[in-house]
């Protein structure tokens, strides 16, 4: 995606290929920064202080990292302690422990010699499917939007609402639930997307609308308190949230606050779309509510907020009574019915066990595309 | 309520009986200041700077703003002119011109010597009827959730949440929605409070934790997107919010959120209570979502936050990209079939036409009490 018209991932090999390039997101939307990362210890603190994060993204990363390592150190005892470091930053990753596997089990038959650049070549090629998994869902949800707005009969501005931050930023390129909006941008619609900011963590606010905005796309912040309302008055044409886990019988976990959104879609008809690609499935588990154990993060991520002052200083402040308790759920459940379809990377379906196998059979192995080669891959959890 | 031990109005007569004593709610959560206002412009200041804020206490503020005019100038032109003063700033506060007619009216007749210490006292009469209708709600909402708790097997905890703040604070004494919370509290039963932390103003992060934390009550803030998630998970046993008005059909406007919450509560079964005054009753309405025009507030309440630094600096900061647009919306309309019951100062009734004609008559008067004197006033729209 554009930022002041110029092209960016969210990482991506430096000239020499010997580092990489982020965007340190600890720092948006106040202060845009590039950060070289050169070597596995530069990867471990970019994960682990999220300046890089969001799933694929972290995959991503994940895989560079190895790579950097291995150039420094190709040894069999290189490789199992920058592993063992790297899947450290993030234990519940799903898609960084996933990506090591990948790189390691490539390069482990291979003599030392020929590791660090393998392993270089295979993250570029992991970060690459990863962009056209998410061109694949812009493509699928565009038709939706384009749909949507040929029935209400071409208006001046179609109202998309989305929670928290599923777009290029927590992937490599486009993102999820922002990908069709990018690509209905570009093709001309008049697209306008109500942001939430998505408390506690703000990454609506702070990750979505800048990069919304860094591309010219029209959006309006508001309190995760609205949506509701605007929904009651017609002012949301539709919904588009990612997902951090989708059960095999179509129950989204995604950012806290979803649920309520659904739920106020549902009384007012408004269509509720989730999009996701494949690697978010978990094909062992139907009933999301009563199984999904729901991670609580610390407090502080609600009791203390850090933004810009008028004289331009970065602060962070505290809004809570100093003796008062937190508590910070940081992702919920809403159940199938209220889910209007999903949209993945093989295109929309019904979001349910036989909408998702329509898709993609009854029980499927996800594979992962390098170049010419299939990797047959154990189903992620 | 109590601070720190201690019984607090937030309104009150000084004790040479020329001018009043308020706590600054602007300071609230991080410092606890008594302000003494001792004249009109005292108090046109700190009802238009938000130092007092909820509906009835804007009221008693504007009656003993009057009041304190009339000390210094007991002219007609002098009462005219204080009572436009007061009333322009908040214009659409239905209790402060309920108020101001109301001393306005009670003094026009009597000589200018007599006016200010009349109307003094009437300013502490009208504030001691607030009190004892809160008292009322308190009484009938404690019937509540005392017949909850022992439904339930009178558990270690029982889980209310509510949104934005209709505690004391707002009011003279006891609040809306918290005072059947501290009348439980009081009786011993363990309750504990679920603190919607109410953004974009952060009601219930600054003020209801607060208050419920001077009082002894036991209390968590969370984000307002958690609710849902915890009555998935039977971890709230029901919900008690206020209401800034209320039609004849039982639609409740609120701060905006509090629909999202009514639907959570209505998907898991979970009561959800709505607690109010006769006054908030607006019986020319029926149809709150389609009739009610919803205030739309600065975006800079969305995009700036007041809090205190870790080295006891209050600062503001800004949380959104500098081009960003915001949109604050400040109500929102929970349609009656969403609301378990109203807690009125008459009892309880259905949320609806018929339940609030059990109440109050199918065309009622209001009345409001004054020592023996009963004053009939025009219905407030």
């Amino acid at each position: 995606m554009n930022i002041n018209g110029k092209h960016y991932r969210t990482i991506w090999p430096n000239q020499a290929g010997n580092g990489v390039w982020i965007i340190d997101q600890t720092t948006l939307p106040h202060r845009f920064e590039l950060v070289e990362l050169r070597d596995v210890g530069d990867v471990v603190r970019a994960i682990a202080t999220m300046q890089v994060r969001g799933a694929t993204l972290i995959g991503g990363a994940g895989a560079y990292g190895l790579a950097l390592a291995l150039q420094d150190d190709p040894s069999n005892d290189g490789l199992a302690e920058a592993y063992r470091r790297l899947l450290t930053t993030r234990p519940t990753a799903v898609n960084l422990r996933w990506a090591l596997d990948l790189v390691r089990s490539a390069v482990l038959a291979l003599p030392p010699a020929e590791r660090g650049e393998r392993a270089f070549c295979l993250a570029g090629k992991i970060c690459d499917d990863d962009v056209a998994t998410s061109q694949a869902i812009a493509e699928h949800g565009w038709q939706l939007l384009r749909a949507c707005w040929m029935d209400k009969g071409m208006p001046d501005r179609l109202n998309v609402l989305t929670h928290c931050n599923a777009g290029w930023l927590a992937t490599i390129d486009w993102g999820t639930a922002l990908a069709p909006i990018y690509l209905a941008h570009d093709h001309g619609m008049p697209i306008h997307v109500w942001v939430d900011e998505t408390r506690p963590r703000n990454q609506g606010a702070s990750l979505t609308a800048f990069e919304l905005g860094c591309h010219g796309v029209a959006h309006t912040v508001i309190a995760d308190n609205v949506g509701g309302h605007l929904m009651q008055q017609g002012m949301v044409d539709l919904c588009i949230v990612g997902t951090d886990r989708t059960t095999a019988a179509g129950d989204v976990c995604n950012k806290i606050g979803t649920y309520l959104k659904a739920l106020a879609a549902w009384d007012n008809a408004v269509p509720f779309y989730v999009a996701l690609p494949h690697s978010s499935i978990d094909w062992t588990m139907q009933d999301g509510v009563g199984r999904i154990a729901i991670e609580r993060r610390d407090p502080a991520e609600l009791s203390q907020i850090t933004g810009r002052t008028a004289d331009g200083r970065i602060e962070t402040v505290n809004i809570l009574p100093e003796h008062s308790a937190a508590a910070n759920w940081a992702f919920d459940v809403t159940p199938a019915r209220y889910i209007t379809a999903l949209i993945t990377e093989r295109g929309v379906c019904p979001a349910s066990r036989a909408g998702l196998a329509a898709l993609y059979g009854a029980a499927p192995a996800s594979t992962f595309v390098v170049g010419s080669e299939r990797h047959a891959l154990r189903t992620q959890q």
